[in-house]
């Protein structure tokens, strides 16, 4: 199926249809078409526009009305569904590399649409593709195009049942047999179960599996991942050795098929080590490249990132929406006012202003955070494949860990906490399944879990924030970092000298009383191309501006007239 | 169906079995037994034994493993389970205000096992029963005994589409006609359907039903209760003039059939009103007892806080389960730990006490609270139902509904917050359904919004506040209150002075710096029964003590053998 066209030259955005909504959009002091084509730039409204519309024009993807699909019914659409995105072809392979900002709004769109058809398309296409593509090698890329062509479907298989966080812990074993060049995949127990593994319940071929590596002699290399098929493609029933299934029902995403694994002596080539990292050679020897382990730390903590960063975005995603359904309901929904007189929108009430705005404000600011977040991880995995070993590249991944770390928990817990929000200021309304404020907080519920505990994360940024400051002082050297988003703890004895001085309304509107600790970048909308490599400073960092741009085709999208109703 | 036995006259507590949890409650500095007994008397713990143990007893309880019920299938168990509730008859006619503990202990028992059975069974016998007895008079009476055989099946029918909160304008009206001598019931939109009615969805037969009354000449008197029949007990359908049906999917409590209905010129009897705050003259006049309005509105709200009061149980009993659920995982999950050894249970990680334990002494502290303040609310009704018309029982019931409206939000809002930090803290476990947490938090959350959105009560309560402020000051009268929970205002400058003088960990482990306003009462256990008039003092209020004692019978349930393994 070809790529549905993108529209013409002109750029629609339509008007809403005028309803009761109509009054409360007419008090806008602002044009949202500008708006949106200042935050979004073109090619993403074009680009989103595009999906929207193939979504809404095939029944495959109409909400099935007033029914209550059972779980293994909602799995089986969700799966025709993801088929269906790959073959509409939104994101051809050469994109990914080449229009990052297509994946993150293609994960914006189907995330509006079903979180569980968003994470089934992307654990296949990324977590496990991408895994491949990155951890792998050249005889690993034959993969790729099965995995465009749905040939094979994919999982990422690290989590066991009795260990997620404590990753060292984690007791599945890859032996080396070089008699017969195959390494021997084994789950000693069924703690050792993996588990929690999305696509894995029903649907996956193949897993990216995560192993401790035994070379003969019994010496363990520590964690590495392999590519093992699980089942038969034609028949998905499972391989020899491979106890397979579905975990069972979870408190929300019921279309993801999340599974759990057993191994029984499995034994698989030796080429299907992912093997960036660290090799096998195939008489047994450990190999890698990586000079020290610090380094080959770093460097796969970058790797560990790329799914933080995504739920940085999925958690703004879930929180726009809810946002959106609480503004509209409270701006129509009317409560209490002047006797005789229409009731009181009830957004008019300083109790609901309090209780939504400062999320919509959150919306904002996360949005604008995720945004720049996504394009500095594309820096990191651009030195990454160009196998860039510089001190600044592993300060990058360390610094990158740091901020995702902090930034998934902080944005987890938000949109958790304001879609809550939102759903106990609709009121009972707001607990109606039809009005989707409890799905979404059910579908966000794990992004404050999975890929590390938000409590766990936020102790790896303050380890990487102690260790800078520990090594600041007298004579050593200064904080600083490659993206410059610690250099403020150079200055942290001011900072925390500095106090709020205002005592009137007028001062705490003054927004120059926020003091920032450094100017953000503006200048270019996000989704402009990533900087070519000569771009960019030794340090491997663009020091270009990256965000924001006055609109400049404004005129097509909002003419005179339609100002006035926009 | 008997009652069943509630065990012999030795109360058996049984021992856990022995599994993973054994170690951590071998360390208890504590008897579990002898605690359970101070809490909750042995009269209670007796009647939940046998409650539990029919439940246990009976396939009908039996949760279907591994299968997905579809909300109509869930709603039709739900309705039968209800109904053999009534079969095992635990809450007989007349215990339901001779022994009102038993209506709280089984709330508890039926909300642990299932919120959407407890709210059936408790919308139908005491949200629609009770406000019969008590708004009606003795010419509703010939109800009562139907509602016990499920003649008929009620609900409670206040809220509208478009209008909860403020009830004033609910557009639901009655005018009376004087030529037949009847009400005439109309919904005059579709946004004055009654909405969001539990058990209104497919199972109820009838219903209290609020409307404006008007009497001949077009004066309005108010929203008053009305007793209608809805469905034909045989078959089902709606009575001619009804269009009732279910509202659809909810973010929980699936099991529970909320309705929603509209009425076109419904005629009913002038008798079917519920006449106990006014009444009409067949020839139409508009008849009331009583002396005031503000009379009035204190004796109504009273009623309104039986809701609030269930509702702060309701809450501390799921908080109860969440808290017991992942305690015990964290007792047993471990993570991390010295190299070699067997890694440590995440209870014993500073994080997962500071994420847990707070919710574990909030759980016990709202407990007693959620107690005392059914107690109190049982006064209450007494007088109420006495026809006291004294001030002081009009101020009682502005003082409990101040209490019922803030200690609602407080209960219900700790535990929404307590649930989701249980199931953070168990990570990926708690977000499997089989594990609760998840169901746990969505049958809860109404909580937050029903009888009252938790921000507008919250504000109930500051009124109230304000208003006894208001009135102090020099000459004016000493802030007191019936139950003496506002008494602290008198000095109120004195104890805004005060500041925690604490400067090392000592100090903040003292109890003595939690400043407590006023004693709580202590010396018998919350089930004994309620006071005879005559024990009460001339303001309707007992002052003898009520909560608390030693454990008497301890030697029967807790031996010297068992002491040793409890």
């Amino acid at each position: 199926m070809a790529p549905p066209e993108e529209g013409s030259d002109v750029l629609v955005l339509p008007d809403p249809p005028r309803g009761p909504l109509h009054a409360a959009r007419a008090r806008a002091s602002f044009c949202w078409k500008e708006l949106a084509l200042f935050l979004e730039g073109e090619d993403v409204l074009r680009f989103k526009n595009a999906v929207f519309s193939a979504l809404e024009s095939d029944p495959l993807f109409a909400h099935p009305r007033g029914s209550d699909l059972s779980v293994e019914k909602y799995q089986e659409l969700n799966f025709l569904r993801c088929k269906r995105i790959f073959e509409y072809d939104f994101l051809p392979m050469e994109d990914v590399l080449g229009i990052p900002w297509r994946i993150r709004a293609l994960v914006e769109c189907l995330g509006m649409y079903d979180w569980s058809l968003a994470t089934k398309f992307f654990l296949h296409l990324l977590t496990f593709g991408s895994t491949i593509y990155i951890s792998g090698s050249e005889r690993h890329f034959k993969y790729i195009p099965k995995i465009f062509s749905l040939e094979i479907f994919g999982c990422f298989a690290l989590t066991e049942l009795s260990h997620g966080s404590n990753t060292k812990a984690i007791r599945t074993t890859a032996h080396y047999d070089p008699t017969t060049e195959e390494f021997i995949l084994h789950s000693p127990d069924f703690e050792s179960a993996k588990f929690w593994v999305g696509n894995m319940g029903k649907t996956a071929t193949h897993t990216v599996l995560f192993a401790q590596l035994y070379t003969p002699g019994g010496q363990c290399h520590g964690l590495h991942p392999f590519v093992v098929q699980i089942r038969d493609p034609k028949t998905l029933l499972p391989m020899p050795g491979v106890m397979v299934g579905d975990i069972g029902k979870k408190l929300g995403q019921n279309g993801l098929d999340n599974g759990f694994a057993l191994f029984h002596k499995v034994r698989i080539p030796r080429q299907d080590l992912l093997n960036r990292m660290g090799d096998v050679t195939p008489e047994g020897a450990y190999v890698t490249s990586f000079k020290d382990v610090r380094q080959r730390f770093g460097a796969s903590l970058g790797s560990l990132s790329t799914g933080r960063v995504s739920i940085v975005g999925m958690a703004v995603t879930s929180l726009k929406l809810a946002v959106s359904i609480a503004l509209r309901f409270s701006a129509t929904r009317r409560q209490f006012g002047p006797t005789g007189e229409e009731e009181v929108p009830v957004l008019e009430y300083q109790m609901q202003q309090w209780r939504l705005l400062p999320y919509l404000a959150a919306t904002y600011a996360l949005d604008h955070f995720s945004k720049s977040l996504f394009l500095d991880m594309g820096k990191l995995q651009h030195g990454l494949l160009g196998n860039d070993r510089s001190a600044t590249q592993a300060e990058l991944g360390r610094e990158i860990h740091a901020l995702a770390s902090a930034g998934k928990s902080l944005a987890s817990w938000t949109a958790q906490r304001g879609i809550q929000e939102c759903r106990e200021a609709c009121g009972g309304h707001g607990y109606l399944a039809v009005n989707r404020l409890g799905e979404l907080r059910n579908d966000s519920d794990p992004n404050c879990t999975y890929e590390g505990d938000n409590n766990v994360l936020l102790q790896q940024t303050s380890n990487y924030l102690l260790s800078l400051l520990g090594r600041r002082g007298p004579g050593g050297p200064r904080v600083e970092s490659p993206l410059k988003t610690v250099d403020f703890l150079e200055s942290y004895p001011d900072i925390l000298g500095r106090r709020f001085t205002g005592s009137s309304p007028e001062d705490c509107w003054d927004s120059s009383g926020l003091r920032c600790c450094s100017q953000l970048p503006e200048g270019r909308p996000w989704s402009s191309p990533p900087p070519s490599p000569e771009s960019t400073s030794a340090a491997g960092v663009s020091t270009e501006p990256r965000l924001g741009r006055p609109p400049s085709r404004l005129s097509s999208i909002c003419s005179r007239s339609q100002q006035r109703t926009c």
